[in-house]
């Protein structure tokens, strides 16, 4: 009864495997996480960022197992367990890692009250322009759709380089902006090679930071290696996956 | 050049128009507003909630003049300034107001990192399934549009019902996954004349929900006549209005 999309490469490779490999320990908070997922990389992300203790557990969410969609309803990655209590959303458990680990540094939200909207504002931007451009950009059949995708694309990702400080968002500390964009960042050589974009065409320094992003050491430690990735994308390329946000893109609907 | 949109009723009315004379005065924060907007009325919600001085400046948004896309470059209310310093973004705001207020009671996020995660949840689950389908059923035009609409909009507000430990969304405290929900709430009676919504058919308790939430002090003090919303929400119920909001609905794309 499964989808086809459940036929992943089952666990983290390469850098990412490493990682795995030292976070097998019992620890108050565990990790659900999908190797291959964009969202989930921004939690994995904070946690290295941060050198938040945590267990790492793989989840294929494509499954919907019942134990983990007691952790998650909505049945996907990233999700937490917090001392035996339950949250899932990138973002979200992004803002409750800075909450619940204060002592933790670097901070990745500004303690000033003015510069943490400012941030929460190009994430903001992330979420409703960049992300699901890019999607629609990766699922594109027609050349009309993936040249109108890569338009509202490149607008969207020059206006928030447009933003960044340099070297980083907020200038020198690495931030939750730069979380939550470096997941896709990270794979745009998918869409360079299959889909005719080019970082440098959406100026204002745009490629100069993709570069830091994608440099960024808690980047490469949560990065698998490519040829398992690619299987997955290829399915996007084709417009044939059936995840809940293929299916959204598809659909004119919100990502979920 | 300008579109049928602009011509709204240029002021608060009723109950909202004693509440913005109240608010003349000059202070560190100017709240940009649209009297008629449901995302604004979050943050005039929060504001009087929260007893935070605030000069009241109404802006007509489908103008799109200068000196507001100076403020907010998206063109949308709601948005403030704080010190001489620009913000927008309904959910945003609020959250800034918590961050910039702390002093100012009732809290309107929990201080419990994990309670705070949850409430953010849900206020995630009402941008992302609940005010989508609430703005399709209202533009839907044939019976086959509305009657996916109604259901969605059920089964999402029956999801969030589900999460209300009563009588608000956190236990006794008034907090910001009800200041989310009150203005479409405060609205339902539009999906109930011209839509065929019934909120007993979403369950859970939500008809009680939605009575407490629209007999709130806060959101009482920030509505205006309904003859006047009236006019704007014909433009919607026929599908012709030409706001961001209207057309990415129409589009299939995230409300910006
Ligand atoms: N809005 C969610 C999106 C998470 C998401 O879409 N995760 C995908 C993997 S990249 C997933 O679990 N998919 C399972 C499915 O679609 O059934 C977040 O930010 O955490
Ligand atoms: N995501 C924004 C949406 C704000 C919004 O759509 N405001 C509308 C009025 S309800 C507006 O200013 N519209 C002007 C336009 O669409 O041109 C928020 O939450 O603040």
């Amino acid at each position: 009864m499964g989808i086809p999309d459940e036929n992943i490469h089952p666990t983290a490779t390469g850098n990412a495997a490493k990682t795995v490999a030292e976070h097998q320990a019992k620890q108050d908070l565990v990790f659900y996480s999908g190797w291959f997922c964009p969202f989930n990389q921004r939690v994995w992300i904070s946690l290295e960022e941060k050198g938040i203790p945590y267990q790492y557990k793989e989840v294929n969410p494509y499954k919907k197992e019942k134990h983990f969609l007691d952790i998650n309803p909505k049945g996907l990655v990233p999700a937490i367990e917090y001392q035996g209590k339950a949250l899932y959303e990138s973002l979200i458990l992004c803002e409750f890692l800075e909450d619940a680990y204060p002592d933790y540094k670097p901070h990745l939200l500004p303690t000033d009250p003015f510069e943490r909207a400012h941030a929460r504002l190009w994430i903001d931007h992330t979420t409703k322009a960049i992300i699901p451009a890019w999607h629609r950009l990766l699922q594109g059949q027609t050349k009309e759709q993936q040249d109108a995708a890569r338009q509202e694309l490149y607008a969207a990702q020059g206006k928030l380089a447009q933003e960044v400080k340099g070297p980083y968002f907020a200038g020198e500390e690495f931030g939750l902006v730069d979380v939550a964009n470096a997941p896709w960042v990270a794979r745009e050589y998918i869409l360079a090679e299959q889909r005719g974009y080019d970082s440098a065409q959406v100026g204002n320094g745009w490629s100069e930071y993709v570069e830091r992003l994608a440099t960024r050491e808690s980047v490469g430690k949560t990065t698998s290696e490519e040829d398992k990735l690619q299987v997955i994308y290829d399915r996007y390329l084709r417009d044939e996956a059936q995840s809940e946000a293929a299916k959204a893109i598809r659909a004119g609907r919100v990502i979920p």
